[in-house]
């Protein structure tokens, strides 16, 4: 049995906890499993040395930074290594370089495109135990690469998936992933288990716990991934695919976001091209769009909604009152107090209604539904920033979701 | 014209330090030559990655200890190319595993035994700063190793070895080689030049400005060393080949050593092998042994006396009592209060009875000598510690190395 843990930047913060690491992965050795450990940085190091390229430089070349940033990872690893040698388990380090991680060449962002097993496995083979900075990797030409904040999930199951490894255990500061955000509502619970598509749905809850592509990595290579904790003991929540047991929940979760804003553009003359007009100067500018509405044309105008980032609001109401101009539409607004409300779940394919009941809940709740946007498995409805709480709370338990003794010893 | 600068850990200490450096080599680049910047850890940053891994490890495995510590000029390195590329002069960072800078696995000391030239050469035609990090580089397996405490300088010197490079300057905190320790007469004079030989023998002096290593390579090589402060403009010293004009200087410095001790083993029987049975425990126990003497037999019986370094002297006498015991020797005896007085100097092939001047000098000084070893430009003296700076002080003098208004013009 193979098996990777990858282990976060607070999971390894001090000598302390790379000890704590340590005993907790010579435990899990002495079970006969091989181990490939992927660490991050210890907390605030990647920080330290940011501000250090931005005492030098406005704009740090990408290149530089990259090499820059990638020691972070090389001094945990070194330190977990040697630490485990200490503690009489033998061990070695294996920088991205030397594995080899090839990735492409976009600093900073780099996506991995192959990952070489022969060294890893030959020191598996000796009975080592394998430890690989997360977050970087090489390009063809030798430079090196990271691949962005939170790289070392992705790292972690791109590992998994190239030595095709039974299990990824991803060790964080949160015990699994809830159907909320525990912080709104004390009745949220730990998931036991959840499916891949759902776990890429919740992105918002998610992002706290998982970096997205490590999730899209793991359900391409179907890489089971455990989320638990490094600092209580726990079952975890299980993100794997799909099984029938799984469809008898309707809904998996409920998410929020409202760190988006909203912008309307009037009355627009409804004709082709009209959309790509509008989305063109966004993604030139790098916006991101999430959520995008177009209501049915009225008398030859239409009226188009989408969401952004709100760090993006300003820029892109900008580009729009020019667009505005530019095709006759009538107005263009704004709105920052919105919230994202999300109920997320595998059953919905299968089950009718959900829907209608998800509106009827906020509705009896007074909460007016501004914007709403469905995929298979979510729906999403924007609100008034100041229902969000409640209107999470309110879908929580409405769906089932809120803890009992009964559920939570399932 | 091909250039290797190398920068100390203080000259890049910080930030500011970083961008003083920076300066100093896009002003030589204007000047048209192609250039490789060779940079040590950032000052105190090998003591903070040192101290990390104590605090996981006693005794921290050598092989990890070395992946640990390259991060420190991996940082320098990836700082000052990116400042460059701000400050408009385009450059790139070379790891040793990159370049590659191949040694023996050797960690913490390993010796480098190939630099591969192509991929520095193909930058520096493109007109970028090659920035490399010091101390570091990667074994035929292609682990990473370090080559030891001051190996920037070493590094710097393979390099201008491999690329054929015109001039090697080292960059430090003081501003050339003094032809004694400023600090025990303001009358030691900066020298222009010194030959390699010499440098190597003034090892103690040498010692603090250039690691011997490099100083040997240099030598062997051909590389000519210009030693320069990073913080004052001064013409510096230039570490080369001996030339025609420098026999004229008899000596050319006076160095004095406190840090060592003498051991002496009294009334052994002088027979074959006697030598070896002293030494060899010495070498086991890794002690390194600096001057040795032994006097004429008298009546069968040799007093054998040597000099280690005083962290050693106490083992080295424990070792000698058990050896005394084998031998049949009658004493032995430690004294720690010892200063060894040289003078060093390439003229000395060349003129007779300098060996009688310095041991006059000292006697008009009522100094005794309580040990004497020569070599062909050096002569050492050990004396009580107490007299060690007016020995200093009295031989500068004597041979005519105090500072003058007219010497200090030429």
């Amino acid at each position: 049995m193979l098996v990777v843990h990858k282990y976060g930047g607070t999971s390894v913060g001090s000598p302390e906890r790379i000890r704590n690491v340590a005993e907790k992965v010579i435990g899990y050795k002495k079970k006969g499993a091989d181990l490939i450990v992927v660490v991050s940085a210890m907390s605030g190091e990647t920080d330290r040395l940011l501000k250090l390229a931005g005492a030098l430089s406005t704009l740090p070349d990408e290149r530089e930074l990259d090499v820059l940033l990638s020691t972070g990872e090389q001094v945990t690893s070194a330190l977990l290594a040697l630490t485990l040698k200490e503690m009489g388990t033998d061990a070695v380090s294996l920088l991205g370089s030397q594995i080899r991680i090839v990735t492409d060449s976009a600093y900073g962002k780099a996506r991995i495109e192959e990952i070489e097993g022969e060294k890893m496995t030959s020191y598996l083979r000796e009975g080592k135990v394998v430890v690989v900075p997360g977050f970087q990797g090489i390009d063809d030409a030798g430079n090196i690469t990271t691949l962005g904040r939170g790289g070392s999930d992705t790292t972690a199951v791109a590992v998994a998936a190239a030595l095709h490894a039974d299990l990824c255990e991803i060790y964080t500061d949160v015990d699994g992933v809830y159907t909320t955000d525990p912080h709104i509502t004390q009745k949220a619970r730990r998931l036991d288990r959840i499916s891949y598509d759902e776990m890429l749905e919740m992105a918002s809850l998610g992002a706290k716990v998982l970096q997205i592509r490590s999730v899209e990595l793991a359900r391409k290579f179907k890489v089971p991934l455990l989320v638990k904790s490094s600092f209580v003991e726990g079952k975890g929540t299980l993100v794997c695919e799909e099984v029938p047991t799984m469809e008898q929940v309707v809904v998996s979760g409920v998410t929020y976001n409202k760190n988006e804003a909203k912008i309307t553009v009037s009355e627009v003359p409804d004709k082709p091209g009209t959309a790509s007009t509008i989305f063109a100067p966004l993604a030139e500018a790098n916006i991101v769009v999430d959520m995008i509405v177009q209501n049915v044309s009225h008398k030859g105008y239409t009226d188009m909604t989408f969401t952004t980032a709100k760090v993006d609001a300003k820029k892109a109401y900008r580009l729009m009152e020019k667009v505005a101009v530019e095709l006759g539409a009538k107005l263009v607004a704004i709105d920052e107090d919105i919230a994202k409300v999300s109920i997320v779940g595998s059953g919905m394919r299968s089950h009718s209604g959900i829907a209608t009941k998800m509106f009827s809940i906020l509705s009896n709740e007074g909460i007016n539904l501004e914007m709403i946007s469905t995929s298979e498995i979510k729906i999403s409805c924007v609100i008034k920033e100041k229902y969000g709480e409640l209107a999470v709370r309110a879908l929580h338990t409405a769906f089932g979701l809120d803890r009992e003794e009964v559920v939570e010893e399932q």
